[in-house]
């Protein structure tokens, strides 16, 4: 858990608007027992005879990362008073599909770094890495049904169903370079929001909440996940990141129209539009991603982008109104300017 | 459906016992309303928006195949009494998590052919066999949930995780040609009987019969499945095979170390022990599978694995003792001949 930034590196409070330094650490505070708890769990759980197993999963998943989404379940858990160790264990089950994902994102991108580290199927194979994430997958659910609610089990399914349907779409989308923003915010809306949403719905249903408190904590998740992914998309072409010595580009090599370069390609000159059909359509040669990060700047897209994470951002805080005012709630509002600010 | 054979072809015959031909048929003619309604229902469920999504999944679920596990959930349920709707939904469940195995399979196999026909990842590249492995194995759980039954989720969930395990496993046995029959036999439980136990449990539990009866019908589809796997491996070094136009030796080529390979290490002159170290653990060049299938044939090692599939059939048949006599029992039984005399 050592990766929970305090604020925003100042390059980026440029971009952001005047505010207090965002950060994820009042809900971390808030959750943390609970998390200790959740992350005893994913490790117990992940074990299996078969060690290949445990290895590649510790690989991921001990990794770190900010545990965002188990996070949000212990959060919303909370938000809604619950008391209870139920939230802990299914906290893991969202943690298990998240991490499924990735390990299959990996072969699909076939990438060969995450977050600096070398990804799983770079280690151990694409093999390896789609049957270890085929047994998260299965454990998650496993976990889910000794839990025993249906409620639950409904919504995680449906989830992981609209994330695989999000990445077929993504994968279709490639090369595109008439994607529409509709598209586009479809595919984010699927790949990414949908277990942010789930996650969060996870943690009223677990405290016998109502349909609409349910709801409005699916809609604070649905809006986070929405803005998280745009900021992933836009650092992907950050002069900033690459100032602090991280990759970027991903996206640009594989070909992904993300919304920096779809706006950059409506507000395209002819000759820029030409441009973007080679790089992105076609083949890409030395200099292609300094070009393209020189019309990004141009068009000032990076910008849209963050204005649109913004946006969802205040639609977030906006959901979480159905609920009285506590720290708790603090803390998840606190979380989404978090993920708007941060650098990672 | 149309690949159902009335009859072992003569070549086969000759190692397997003398007895009347072995045939599908029968269980087949008794559940053929029922999978009319669950093919139905795999091609309403798959549906996506996202086009490719059914279009792949087509490919494979269409192609036909025996659909021998959703048979066994929904004549397991007639064994059982049972008259209602569940079964029907149920085994198509087990279908799509058949089919997502395959999807999945096909991508860590690297392989470019299934019965003949070219696999959904050359045709549409392994990062959508992966998706659309995760989008029907999600679809699966979902159609669960709809059934309502704990149980059902208990045991799809399960064997899910088992299967993945298997897999794992077998991926880390490549190339070990000091593989014992113990680690072998635990790969094939794992990675195929695991479904067979768990289709045929869930006949058991929609009729709400008792332990008793569900574990019978368990260890049934275990026994069968293992059986199952055995003559898998036995036909992929069958000259039988081979003379029929099919293609043989893809294990061989992978490095999997199945029993007839086993068996012929296990007898192995000082000499041919280097040839299968060279062949199974280091590399391979034109001629090996002929002097493997020559080897092969001289210890008789495909008739040893041709017994012991006997064995288990027999056991598989033996847990059916719990039952009555019936028809669908009858049917049930000589499905075990069918899958021991089976020519592909």
């Amino acid at each position: 858990m050592k990766e929970v930034t305090l604020s925003a590196p100042t390059e980026l409070k440029n971009i952001a608007p005047a505010q207090q330094k965002a950060s994820l650490q009042p809900l971390m505070n808030i959750v943390k027992s609970d998390l200790d708890d959740t992350n005893q769990i994913i490790l117990d759980r992940m074990h299996s005879d078969v060690e290949l197993i445990p290895t590649l999963a510790r690989h991921l998943i001990a990794a770190g990362g900010k545990r965002l989404r188990p996070v949000l379940t212990l959060g919303a858990a909370k938000l809604c008073g619950y008391e209870g160790d139920r939230a802990k264990k299914l906290a893991a089950c969202v943690e298990f599909i998240h991490t499924a994902t990735l390990l299959h994102d990996d072969v699909v991108d076939e990438s060969n770094l995450r977050r600096g580290n070398q990804t799983a199927n770079a280690l151990w194979g694409n093999q390896a890495s789609v049957l270890v994430g085929d047994f998260l997958f299965s454990r998650s659910f496993q976990l889910m049904v000794e839990d025993g609610s249906l409620e639950v089990l409904r919504i995680l399914s449906g989830a992981s169903a609209v994330i695989a349907e999000g990445e077929v779409l993504q994968l279709m989308n490639v090369g595109d370079i008439t994607l529409t923003e509709e598209s586009y915010f479809k595919v984010i809306a699927a790949k990414t929001a949908a277990l942010f949403t789930a996650a969060c719905e996870v943690g009223a249903v677990v405290a016998d909440r109502s349909k609409k408190e349910i709801e409005a904590l699916g809609d604070y998740g649905t809006n986070l996940g929405i803005a998280f992914q745009l900021i992933d998309d836009a650092l992907d072409y950050s002069s900033e990141q690459q100032s602090l010595g991280k990759a970027i580009g991903d996206d640009f090599r594989e070909g992904k129209v993300t919304l920096p370069v779809l706006l950059a390609i409506r507000k395209a000159t002819p000759e820029e539009t030409k441009f973007w059909a080679r790089v992105i359509e076609d083949n890409q040669k030395d200099g292609d991603l300094e070009h393209a990060l020189e019309l990004i700047e141009k068009h000032g897209t990076i910008e849209d982008t963050f204005a649109s994470a913004r946006k969802y951002g205040a639609l977030a805080k906006e959901a979480l109104n159905t609920f009285e005012d506590s720290d708790v709630k603090s803390a998840l509002i606190d979380a989404v300017d978090f993920a708007i600010e941060r650098a990672y």
